[in-house]
């Protein structure tokens, strides 16, 4: 039911997801009522592979997570994690309230033995392909252990989705000498050294782009910042090329004549074909979909809960886990709030 | 003499803006023979309006700062900024080893009266213009005081080189609302509110390139991890757009049309133009060029450094610390390290 369009995405999305992966049934959650008419209007039917779950509720945009938590049992979004916690489905994927996913997830499915906290994660692209960078804002202040735990997440989530034994894991920093960066920095690449994972050791944020590592961790406060800083840069960068290309009838001939490579260039920066941030840490794979979402984009993110799923990304998070406290002297459980 | 290419860029940086700026002069500090040779190898002789200084020594470019402190009393760095101290020179620029330039510059003109510490603040583009962004990786660990303090550097930064009065301050975070963020960003969102300059409130990594506001603030680990991701983003986004031109005979002659239209996007993005970042908060004014500057880039470092002198900022900033300490409760100045 989430999203800024609601089921007029969610559910066509799921419909052609169906045609394309003989492989995956999915259960629709929410009000049946506005489902129903969107089925109709796609002119589908229910059957074994696609079922509707009723909720009653529906969790607001910008409704406050914890309100969300406590006073909406019957949310589309709780009962969908509900399905997974019950495992009647294997993952839960939303276009809604991150906040609330997230809270209500974590109160839902709680967090693997091991790790402490859920982490976001998703895929950015680079010059040599894409990396995952996690934290995205899940988590602001983090100790030492949160941003090796995030290591262990990421590279779970690689090993498991692409098949890649060993990823490299980089720690996002302001130099890449030992030296550089706050103590918490310092004292997670301390912990990422002796941790057993492929750590490359510092990087910079130039190195993101470059695909310098196959992860790249850092705090959810840096993680957001970096994401929405791209966003931002990109926009900017396509107003530009397009007010260039538009300024007067020779730049608009120019612009029809490379406009075959100028698509060829948007299609490959698309970022709607990354669209899917994956909750990591928790009991249950839940991915996150951008609310602004179209049928492409919701469809990647769909297509990421799948490969989790086959990948068995939960167990290999466990088994990571349990290699790491093999290696690592200190304990990987510290307290949280 | 620093920088990747040494006096080779600097010394015809200067020579050129001797030419374009008839009201400066320019003392050229460093190993007088090496200096002189590249002005045998540009035909210009020494004159009222260039001279040069002798330093024996050269700060090098990996050096640890402490190091250059203690040790190279008289690199061509520490002449330069004691030139600066003096009244010799009105101000710094160099293309050297930034630690070692925060370092001494803080050591040798000392900080502002009511500012803890320096801070560094660079132009980027905006789809409005542009917008300066601080710190930029002096300050790693930050108080709420120090990000206050740096809404009022930028602020006095833009009023006296753009004469605008009271440009806007956006506090970088990672949602709009006052509630998101860790707690020092919070207490910083407090503080600029009752500070008596122009707080526009919380803004997100979008805003930046958005030109949401005039002067963003953010910690220096945030503000460095923000400007070299972006850098990494440009790149990225350059090579793939070279590559898709690049493909076959057919993009490349539609390569050829679009060349004017191309070269005219590039020249508006091109970096070099912002190339420059200043040190605020000192007795003194201190410009860092980017290590890899060319001529035209240098250029603009120089041109930074005039507009501050002219634009009386060391000044501006006193006036807004004192029109601060007017304004809110809590004293301005905290004890740092």
């Amino acid at each position: 039911m989430g999203g800024d369009h609601g089921p007029h995405v969610t559910v066509s999305s799921a419909v052609e997801c169906l045609k394309r992966d003989p492989e995956t049934d999915i259960i629709l959650v929410g009000i049946p009522g506005a489902i129903k008419a969107e089925l109709l209007f796609l002119k589908t039917q229910l059957g074994p592979r696609l079922r509707v779950h009723a909720a009653s509720e529906v969790v607001g945009m910008d409704e406050p997570p914890a309100l969300a938590l406590r006073g909406k049992k019957d949310s589309s979004m709780r009962v969908a994690i509900n399905l997974v916690k019950n495992g009647e489905a294997q993952a839960c994927v939303s276009a809604g309230n991150t906040g609330a996913l997230l809270a209500t997830s974590r109160f839902v499915l709680k967090t693997i033995e091991g790790i402490d906290r859920p982490a976001l994660a998703a895929a950015l692209p680079t010059i040599k392909g894409h990396t995952y960078i996690l934290d995205l804002g899940a988590n602001i202040d983090c100790m030492p252990e949160h941003l090796l735990q995030f290591g262990l997440m990421g590279s779970a989530l690689i090993s498991s989705i692409e098949n890649k034994v060993a990823p490299s894991v980089g720690l996002l920093n302001i130099g890449e000498e030992a030296i550089k960066g706050n103590e918490t920095v310092k004292q997670a690449a301390e912990l990422l050294r002796d941790s057993g994972l492929n750590f490359y050791g510092n990087i910079e944020g130039n190195d993101i782009y470059k695909g310098t590592t196959d992860i790249v961790v850092c705090d959810g406060f840096v993680g957001n910042v970096t994401l929405k800083t791209s966003e931002g840069l990109a926009q900017m960068l396509a107003t530009y090329l397009r007010e260039e290309f538009k300024r007067n009838l020779l730049t608009k001939m120019a612009g029809l004549v490379a406009l075959p490579v100028i698509s060829a260039f948007k299609r490959r920066v698309d970022h709607r074909q990354y669209n899917g941030a994956s909750l990591l840490g928790l009991r249950g794979i839940v991915v996150k979909s951008h609310g602004s979402a179209d049928n492409y984009a919701f469809c990647a993110a769909i297509r990421r809960a799948t490969e989790e799923v086959r990948g068995g990304m939960l167990r290999r998070i466990s088994e990571q886990v349990a290699e790491l406290s093999l290696h690592s002297k200190p304990l990987l459980k510290v307290n949280t709030k």
